[in-house]
């Protein structure tokens, strides 16, 4: 386990000592966790008044805030959790699971997929015909990438995931545990003689910006024509769905079980919390701010912060649930 | 690229061409991304006002629309839907991802398994003791059928799906990325002493019927006793959650991330909408329509449109969405 | 198949038999679907009209229901419900899916793994640097549990399943088909010259108690530092989110597709229904019920019902509901 001595702390932070003793830190920890070879970390007045019962040893606190109990060591910084974020760096293991081998024996990849360097490919991979992968990045054991998908730089695919053929990625993307990426969109027509429904042919691909993280067990469809498209810095938590032709700009940050359905658009920076649906062919503008649960049916314009189900503006919600609560009361 | 003429995408769907042009069409898409070699679509008359600045090669139009600029191709059908349907069937790739080897030599086989002719089985496909797979189906590797399940013809399993024991796959079913099919259900007793939950265990298994498509990450689980069991043509999204012992009737929809809990039946042709839950041991009557979003704790006879939460039928739905709002602007 | 006697069937339960009959017992099923070498169930007056025409061999009726007819064979017991779930264990198949070699030879075991006694490893397997994995487990084909990660005695993975590093798994746990257990936390930082997110690293790691099972396509993140946390007895069902750094007590209950944000903490004994979220930092005291498709955001103390969006207690929901279902009619 590697440790840093306080002084080494602080110059990662760029912060100031208060109190000097000699402790090897080896990680960090929340206030109430700490022990004593573990620094903690203060970035709101309201978390001041734990410090006393912290075993932490040291804090690492906003300049701003004034401690009582200098007695021990303190780093003041500028942002509290600004550091803290360059110190999970810091203490983060640089290698993740061992690779014995770059590309495992196991391993089947196509004779015509063009690999880059410094590729790892672990046990079990699937590697099509004409995937090309871009250096640094690596497969872990189990994935698949199907037929003409090309993955950018510095990639990192987790086992269960699978890409389908035609597919584009980025440099620096990172798909999680069982991640399916480019199966084909939900689309049906009626038979024309009413005898069921018929499964229409999705031709489209899903492509993927660059600094893209998908999460755990999310689906991404292809588009029946065109490309389901993910901005670049997109960052999409797990079980979440994105249906065919769907259009992410940049920077877009999806929660937790939340989805949209076919064809909805989203500007730059749309922040969509957990669990919330957002209707077929919606289009919601830059910096819209959809709150956890709702469930949109219309468009927004830019910057609109809205909630609840049918989702309205925010405060409209809000003064709806305020104003049903009363007339339960009465 | 295959590429067809004017002609012949006339001719594939029945239409009338005004205005002749040679020009090789590569693909079909949108009006607004539409290039040159590539065919569009106007199927309603409010996208009309879109033609003039696409820059498509030819547009369908439903023969019921009047289209002004007409010194460009113009291809006029009875439905430019079923049309746009058609066309994505001729530019779709008629194979999947290659298969260089039948059977990938990696494959694990149990001896006893039963298989048809012209199936494919993928790399490191796993396919357990008295499995019986129809002739025509295809495994895309990593895929996991466990022992006794039988499988029709012509089905597909894409890398990730996973089956139990026992399951009974019909003809023609599709099952997408890892594929949830046959899990225990969710079931549990008190222990007579107060210590905890008791497993209960689930004996029964899953029935599918035939034409069935399985979304990507969406879980089937198999029945306590008899089976859970889906009806021939019922087509289920992504993320969808499908309990132990429900029963679906025939041409069931359940859109993405919408789910069942234990025991619930549904008559033919029911719409579930996109997120929407249904309570355990409910029935819902064939035809019934149910909103996205909406959570479902009664029964419902045939061919009701219901929404909300709890669901109650659209209108009424409807009306209490306006009061409310009306109340609080008041 | 195995069968059983009446004789025997009653002795299983400690039940009375009323009328005896040679018949020999395959299976169980409910009043409806029961064949004649079928035992079916009535915990519940309400059923009892209905046992006239079921086809079942034998019946078993809680001992303070009165059954009309009684030509037929009926074992009285204290609790029908329990002699049912003792009776799926009766007639459960002992043996899982075969395993031709207990550790498959296809499967990549680091040689710093340690494996307990009698485990069982399926093909396509990968178990990582410093693994440790506790007599009795079962790893079915295609699990990948990744390096210094502990399991347990008696667990069993099923396929798809994959386990992210340092993770603590207890004893006699069951994780179903591609659950996804210590995925990266979805925790981003804004770049500090506003060029984007970046990503916070989690270094914490996945600790589950003892008799827990996690649903198929469930996903449990890793904690940024510290750890996720499940107690002992924890059962969570298919498709459910639950986010770094959460901590539940024992015996907590979570049904199908529900989802837990950031840092949620329930006691012991909670239950969380069907498709119910529960905002980030939000506690939960012990007992806490949370109705289904509910969402949570804010804290509510030991034994409370609570109910709706945002979710209050549940006779306050439902006179919300109530009032408002009056108003729209008037």
């Amino acid at each position: 386990m590697k440790t840093y001595t306080l002084d080494e702390i602080a110059q990662f932070i760029s912060g100031k000592i208060h109190f000097e003793k000699k402790i090897a830190f080896n990680g960090l920890n929340d206030l109430k966790n700490a022990s004593e070879d573990q620094i903690t970390f203060i970035g709101s007045r309201k978390f001041v008044k734990y410090w006393n019962d912290s075993k932490a040893g040291a804090v690492i606190v906003n300049e701003s805030i004034k401690i009582e109990n200098q007695d021990r060591p303190i780093i003041y910084v500028k942002d509290a959790d600004i550091a803290m974020a360059n110190l999970l760096e810091v203490f983060s293991p640089k290698n993740g699971p061992v690779f014995e081998q770059d590309i495992h024996p196991s391993a089947i990849i196509h004779p015509t997929a063009k690999l880059g360097n410094d590729i790892k490919i672990g046990a079990f991979c699937y590697v099509g015909k004409g995937v090309v992968i871009g250096s640094g990045s690596t497969l872990y054991p189990n994935v698949n990438i199907f037929d003409d998908t090309t993955v950018g730089e510095n990639c990192v695919f987790w086992s269960g995931t699978v890409v389908r053929e035609n597919s584009v990625i980025g440099n620096n993307c990172i798909f999680h545990i069982n991640a399916s990426i480019g199966a084909d969109g939900f689309g049906f027509r009626l038979a024309t003689d009413g005898s069921g429904l018929i499964k229409l042919p999705h031709i489209g691909n899903v492509v993927i910006g660059n600094d893209v993280e998908i999460g755990a067990n999310t689906c991404i469809d292809k588009a029946k024509f065109n490309s389901t498209i993910l901005g670049d810095g997109c960052k999409i938590d797990n079980l979440v769905q994105i249906a065919h032709n769907c259009i992410l700009g940049k920077f877009c940050v999806m929660s937790g079980s939340s989805g949209l359905a076919g064809s909805v658009v989203l500007g730059d920076g749309v922040m969509i919390g957990g669990g919330a649906k957002i209707k077929d062919h919606v289009t919601l503008g830059s910096g819209v701010s959809v709150g956890a649960c709702s469930g949109v049916i219309s468009d927004f314009s830019d910057g609109k912060s809205i909630l609840g189900y049918p989702a309205a503006e925010s405060r409209d919600t809000l003064k709806q649930w305020v104003t049903l609560k009363k007339l339960a009361k009465s």
